[in-house]
């Protein structure tokens, strides 16, 4: 793309420098004069009716300012969609999950804080509890929700096509079960929130949130607050993953705290409350049904899945309909039908998670194409390009396929792998058995909720022509912040070194819904281009008279101002600024864009409509070494081709892609949560019990950007790592299956079952 | 003005209830993790070469983290316009006046940071110094400065019509000469600036600034930053009155400091450091010629005044520009002459007070009308009416009068007080003899300078009909964002609590020169203005389709939108954000105006140009109990007929008018430095030997508002209360004067220079 001077180049983050030194500043960093420490009080059952909260005790330990419950929220409740709306910030009556937040004390330090916990006396009803999601449907299961009878959060259903016909005019049709995990987002930075009252009535929170604009319109609601009044300022974010979008009880405490004492309240979560109770990943029992043609096309796919959502609802419609309504992506499917239940049990409750709803379903899709494809006697890979959807393609349920380089990413990893060498290659040494699998991926580049779809930008024009860009949309550790800088520049020819990226802030900077369903690029990065060829539009009247040329005919590059039709005619953009702004003419030039995306808002009732502008595509080859003898599986290598359009920053997306297979490792082989089914009881509650993969752990990794230009992103910009996570698990699978001859379909792959499906296994042999 | 809702009516303050409770914070307020605080050591001789700045001792003081002086500075030299840049922010050669900072330590504490000052061993080479502006203009007088042979700073000329012919033309010529004092502005918060460098290469300042702008654009040339890494942000100010607009010694040593420590400094000022060595206003000495013709026309008017700047030039262009180019109103001077020189002493540095430049030849003109009119036999009202300056008048430098109810005001100060009836009612009892008089005055509504002079404001609209305005503009204390917010609220129909005003951030909110020459409501507003029309008209696209009308024919008020054509329909304005804003249609709405002044850049060559959109007219009429025996003075009565056009504020407008009488009161009466001559040493550094009036010592105040709509200002408003800084002084003398029959030519009017005068009147009656 050598059109650019700063896209699709390799330049290193705007926040490198703070985060690398470590004095970039982070919500727990942050402190106040007269501030105090909020402390949260968690229930020690599962499930029990709350008969009396005692605080008097809690409230004479010296130091301690206020303890507030329940009660003092009002009965205020908070979900993600209104007919969702099952959780309290505080538990007023009822505990649900081991670890539940009951009450929270502000003291002058965190010690005292805690201490007065211990000092708060909860009488309890126990209730039966249901820690298992099959049990919690069954009839007579313990009644969660008052307004759940039989423990059903959500239930949707999608059918598109003619599905019986499909499986009718199939050659072969194969049923099969998987389980993907329960694993945890495992950002190092846990909750935190720094609220102050102000004297003018404005609240003012500092926390770590991926989409404070989804904070400052429940804290509107809870608190009664007209929203000009509610300011949630950003710091730095040490990452989310989808675990931050949420208001969390350490939130509405710090401000009901605040209220009360008059002084402002900090509040951090340790690991440990973070891996006891804070949000996870939907665990998934996934039942899917696939019909082919002898020469493998899919004929019709009917999946039902039950998910185990834990006690609260959440942003759980998004995650069951994503599951369903997406995995009519990345191959052709006109025949589809899709039973998602997402049940309540006494568990923590469950978000999204990078991959949201798609690494579920895909999981199981992606495992039983390459069974039926063994069936078939076919290559995996040549099954995936038989089905591979095309540029232009439009699912039965109207997603809207713009560029696509799918059949591309396959066959670039067959190019570049030991794909065609992987039955002529010796696969086994001693007790070590190699394995090569594959599988691809496609992911959304962002999505409407609700209508809160659109983003503005502003663009400041400084004298000395650099330039100040306000932006609503939260660098959640993704990069977008550079990525949007490098836009702004691009537009107006200069260096990245010249855009400052002002940090969010409700009350100054353009609304933003945030960071899910990686949509910052493509959605705020739009706007920032608008309001970047807004100010150069401005910047432009002026430089064709300096230059004496028509509007049309100024070209901004490289700090230069030159006339398009003759080059040599040109100035320093510095001497442009300088003659235009402040003590030029006096002007102010200040860029503004909108956009809004031309898409639909899902439909939960049908699974209808294109959610995306432009859809992401890649596959991956991974290669394991198995240890027959112990289970022990080593990912070693893996080689992940990803049309992600065009790279805006290649350092950038590799940086992500890496992230995304080092995740997908630990929740394909090491992480998971082991909760005691007698009391919903999490057991591993540390890093060192909840085994991440580290650096020395990781697989070699090898890139290949199939580049598109979608007509829809940015500059041809599409979404950038999500759907490798949600191919590196299946490519994980498939490797250790052509390893060993046996299929792990339930999620996540110990050495445990390893050897015992290489027990049950017997007599065969491990060679495929 | 009824068509309001929101405008024109007495509402109180947006900051009133932080001010007022004493929780909003001020500069000085700040505290940061970490912070330093910074101290300056000052010269103790007037005018001296720096031979050596010993700090070795300074330095190993245990506490004190860093020592520097102004060779940390680089040698930077700054000044308000190229060519007057002489001041270094701290002394590197020569101090120049008593108390010049000369170099700055930053300790863990204040004590310790003073302690450390005192321990900073200056060796001096003394200088011989002038402290007296007519010495410093004589041949053989110290030179202050390298560049300036016979100290003089500037000097300007203008020269419009023949004044000549005029004078020979004229009946009667008076020629006088007036001298006006050297006062404080006595703000009660005093510098304060804490600095931050922030881990991304940011510079962060709060600092109590009229014009962060200014020091924006100062801190990118004296510390070589880009301008999008040079953030000030503005805490709340308490009053600048012109000594606010620089960048001050704290200012640059705090940056240094803060630097060299890597820790957040804090600096500020003490009242004795302020009352010492800062900012002062100039005084003058005016000699002034005046001829008219026997009806009083004025025919030629000749003024030739020297300015004692003290040892820096800083704003002072504009100071001598002002007294001349805006002495030509508000009476008809067809031909003018004016001579300004302002000449450097060894004296703190004078710069901007409130009346800028035209309180001191406003002041001997209108003395001098008084004496002209008694010499002709006329009622000094009826002079002014004669000579008052009509809507649509061009001074013969180019001023353009738009509205203007100078003649009103006279009509009505004369109708509204004792005016008609000073001769008959008796004015002496026992000691005390009473008298009247009266003032006519005009000020200027904002002026460019150097280009610098657009405004800018975005305007955001939440969803819940609540809306964020973001200017750059200055409250420093008058009120202006309350202003501000009102057009916000009448533009879009909502009530003042619906609008946030964000507080100046030089990253984030719009460019703005910030306060002075009372350009905030003129300037300012417009900006505001058009951006809530840009937001309102976006809203009104969605609203015309709503009510099903055309978007022409859509209204904004009282919280409602409706049908101009068929006001039933109609609907709140809340309904119709959340329907566009949001959850609603997903939309961003960001309303964007600017402002440029349509006036023209003040020439100091010719004193041409029309400098100011509009200009404010008054009439003051002032009424003093004078005691003969002892030269006491009484001032306890006052009218003030304003023509500030539209009052947007009513309540702010009194509020202002209040404070212009009280302060120009002190500047007549009781406040001035006193200087020892010998050495340049300031006698009265604390507010009990500078005396300003006291609640009790104000007169009673009656205020008329004479409401003309300029076709310039917004919605018609215009300067609001400055004019009358100018009126107070003159008012004052010449009630004197028909108390005693005594003129006060050389303020401040002392009872030792009432006693003198009167003595020297000898058997004379006191009455006229």
């Amino acid at each position: 793309m050598t059109q650019y001077s700063v896209l699709g180049k390799p330049l290193p983050r705007v926040d490198g420098i703070p985060k690398a030194t470590g004095e970039g500043k982070y919500a727990a960093d942050l402190t106040l004069p007269g501030m105090l420490w909020g402390k949260l009080l968690r229930s020690t059952l599962a499930h029990a009716r709350i008969l009396n909260i005692d605080t008097s005790r809690a409230k004479r330990l010296p130091g301690v300012k206020a303890v507030i419950t329940g009660k003092d929220l009002g009965g205020f409740t908070y979900g993600f969609i209104p007919t969702t709306r099952d959780e309290s910030p505080l538990c007023p009556e009822k505990v649900r999950f081991m670890g539940e937040e009951l009450a929270a004390v502000a003291a002058v330090d965190e010690d005292t804080a805690e201490e007065a916990c211990s000092l708060i006396k909860v009488d309890y009803e126990p209730l039966p509890a249901v820690f298992d999601v099959e049990e919690a449907l069954k009839p007579g299961a313990p009644q969660i929700h008052e307004h759940a009878p039989g423990n059903v959060s959500l239930h949707y259903k999608m059918n598109f096509g003619d599905v019986e016909g499909g499986f009718k005019q199939s050659e072969y049709v194969m049923e099969d079960r998987f389980q993907t995990p329960r694993v945890y987002h495992a950002m190092l930075e846990p909750h935190a929130t720094l609220t102050r009252w102000e004297s003018n009535g404005d609240l003012t929170v500092w926390a770590s949130k991926q989409s404070p604009y989804f904070m400052y319109r429940i804290f509107a609601a809870a608190f009664n607050l007209p929203q000009h009044r509610v300011r949630i300022i950003q710091p730095y974010i040490g990452a989310g993953y989808g675990a931050k979008n949420d208001a969390f009880p350490l939130d509405f405490a710090s401000v009901v705290l605040a209220k009360q004492t008059g002084k402002p309240v900090k509040i951090v979560y340790s690991q440990k409350e973070m891996l006891t109770s804070s949000r996870r990943r939907l665990p998934f029992t996934i039942d899917i049904k696939t019909g082919v043609k002898a020469d493998g096309t899919i004929m019709a796919q009917d999946i039902r899945v039950i998910g185990d959502g834990g006690a609260y609802t959440l942003i759980g419609p998004i995650t069951m309909y994503l599951a369903g309504a997406v995995k009519t992506l990345p191959y052709k499917i006109r025949n589809y039908r899709y039973d998602g239940i997402r049940a309540y049990t006494n568990l923590p409750a469950c978000s999204a998670h990078r991959g949201h709803g798609l690494a579920h379903t895909h999981f199981a899709g992606e495992i039983q194409l390459d069974m039926i494809a063994e069936a078939l006697g076919m290559d995996p890979l040549e099954i995936r390009l038989k089905n591979a959807v095309d540029p232009g393609y439009v699912t039965p349920n109207g997603l809207k396929v713009g560029s696509c380089g799918l059949k591309e990413c396959l066959e670039k990893v067959r190019e570049t792998t030991n794909w065609n060498n992987r039955h002529k290659r010796p696969v086994r040494q001693g007790n070590i058995a190699r394995g090569i699998g594959v599988s691809a991926t496609t992911y959304l580049s962002g999505m409407r909720i609700r209508g809160h779809s659109a983003c503005a930008a502003t663009i400041k024009v400084h004298e000395d022509g650099t330039v100040s860009l306000l932006t609503g949309a939260t660098d959640a550790g993704q990069g977008s912040d550079t990525v949007l800088a490098m836009i702004a520049a691009e537009e107006l020819g200069v260096g990245l070194d010249d855009i400052n990226v002002s940090l969010l802030d409700t009350q100054t900077t353009p609304a933003d819904p945030g960071t899910y369903s990686s949509r910052v690029t493509t959605c705020a990065g739009p706007a920032v281009k608008l309001a970047a060829q807004d100010a150069r539009k401005q910047l432009a009247e002026v430089a064709a008279e300096m230059l004496g040329t028509d509007l049309q005919d100024v070209g901004f590059k490289d700090h230069r101002v030159f006339v398009k039709s003759n080059p040599r005619k040109e100035m320093a953009f510095k001497r442009l600024t300088r003659a235009v702004v402040g003590h030029g003419l006096g002007k102010v030039i200040l860029g503004r864009g909108y956009y809004g995306l031309n898409v639909e808002v899902p439909d939960f009732e049908t699974g209808m409509g294109n959610i995306s502008p432009c859809y992401s595509f890649g596959a991956q080859v991974s290669e394991v070494k198995v240890d027959l003898e112990t289970g022990k599986v080593d990912y070693y290598d893996t080689t992940a081709a990803h049309d992600c359009g065009f790279a805006l920053n290649p350092m950038l997306v590799e940086g992500q892609v890496d992230g995304q297979v080092s995740a997908a490792q630990g929740q394909t082989m090491t992480e998971s949560f082991i909760i005691d089914r007698t009391n919903g009881v999490t057991r591993n509650t540390d890093f060192r019990d909840y085994k991440m993969p580290r650096a020395a752990d990781t697989p070699e990794i090898h890139q290949i950007h199939v580049e598109t230009i979608d007509p829809e992103g940015p500059y041809g910009a599409k979404e950038a790592s999500e759907a490798i996570m949600v191919s590196t698990y299946p490519s994980i699978v498939s490797a250790i299956y052509n390893a060993t001859g046996v299929w792990i379909k339930d999620l996540i792959v110990t050495p445990e079952k390893v050897l015992k499906a290489l027990k049950e296994q017997k007599g065969r042999s491990p060679l495929p």
